[in-house]
């Protein structure tokens, strides 16, 4: 086989395993797993959202301690615009979400719908891959 | 070609056929097409739902029989979250949906909207996928 | 390596040069980026529309000059059901979208929601993809 096969082979793979990612993601977060979202996340990484930039350890310590404002939340995500260019160590994703925040805790009917977007840039560490840094974009709420 | 790029190739095209599944249903039972729907299952399969569990023929049967309480529905699905090991004859997948049911027949303007999550255990027979054990799960309505 | 793995090989990687139109087209209509929409299409295809059925340069003349009805909006679709057989140069994909129209210019607080399927039939010209043909069927509104 070419190398150029072989090459595309690895490419489609890696692309598959990129393309998990997101829905791995909103899995944990609504599991409120947060050793499993863990697993997505290079702990030398840094997350920028809505509550400022963290370090990827802060984030997750955020995540843990972090008052519940509402019971349950369902994150619901496109498919990512992977760019990952065949070999590299390096991929950029950009995901869209609704995330579904559901019956807040101090008032039971009240619901929050979020438009979000995930910019995220992956590395290969170890032959896994991890989320370096990610961008959360809150598009709008209602 | 070494057996390790055969098997991936094959995983691929195997991921691929899986992805449509939740697809393809989608469009099968937002058109009601039951014959459609029935061509994703596994007639020895069984089907966990809001209604209780039924063997697969008993579910098709109760989607043909059951009167329509909304006029139209849409599925609109994310992408699955494939568990799949190479050279396997089994794959489990678990997707997540939000499902618009519009215009309550008796009630036009009544909708519903549901947050849906289909746990998927599918077989490969006779060289076809099919759904053998679904366990839908209703995560919240509105 | 058989020419049926090359072959293979080469579906998988055009399926993945597929799925990722729908993520583009998004992109770049919530960005109001035409220009960006117009490399989607074949300057030669068609669109059929809510406002009719126009060739492609007149289509992407009407979304420049069309003033804004809402301030932003977001396309927010499902993965596409592709319809591609190996070695072809035209393929078929059938994709759901929940497309958020936000911020009414005339009425700030006023959204509107819109289920749509995108009908696209695809061609490929000088080795890349291009939409030939759109259906863009609003299946409901709210």
């Amino acid at each position: 086989v070419s190398d150029t096969g072989d090459t595309t082979v690895q490419w489609l793979r890696d692309v598959e395993a990129l393309r998990a990612f997101p829905q791995r993601y909103s899995r944990a977060i609504d599991a409120r797993d947060i050793d499993a979202v863990g697993e997505l996340f290079d702990p030398a990484g840094v997350v920028e959202g809505a509550r400022g930039t963290s370090a990827v350890p802060e984030y997750l310590e955020g995540l843990r301690s972090m008052p519940r404002s509402f019971a349950s939340s369902m994150h619901v995500l496109g498919d990512p615009l992977v760019d990952f260019v065949p070999g590299a160590d390096t991929a950029h994703m950009d995901t869209y979400a609704l995330v579904y925040q559901l019956d807040r805790v101090d008032d039971p009917g009240g619901d929050m719908l979020l438009g979000m977007r995930y910019l995220d840039d992956l590395v290969r560490v170890d032959g896994q891959w991890r989320i370096h840094h990610r961008k959360a974009v809150m598009l709008w709420t209602r």
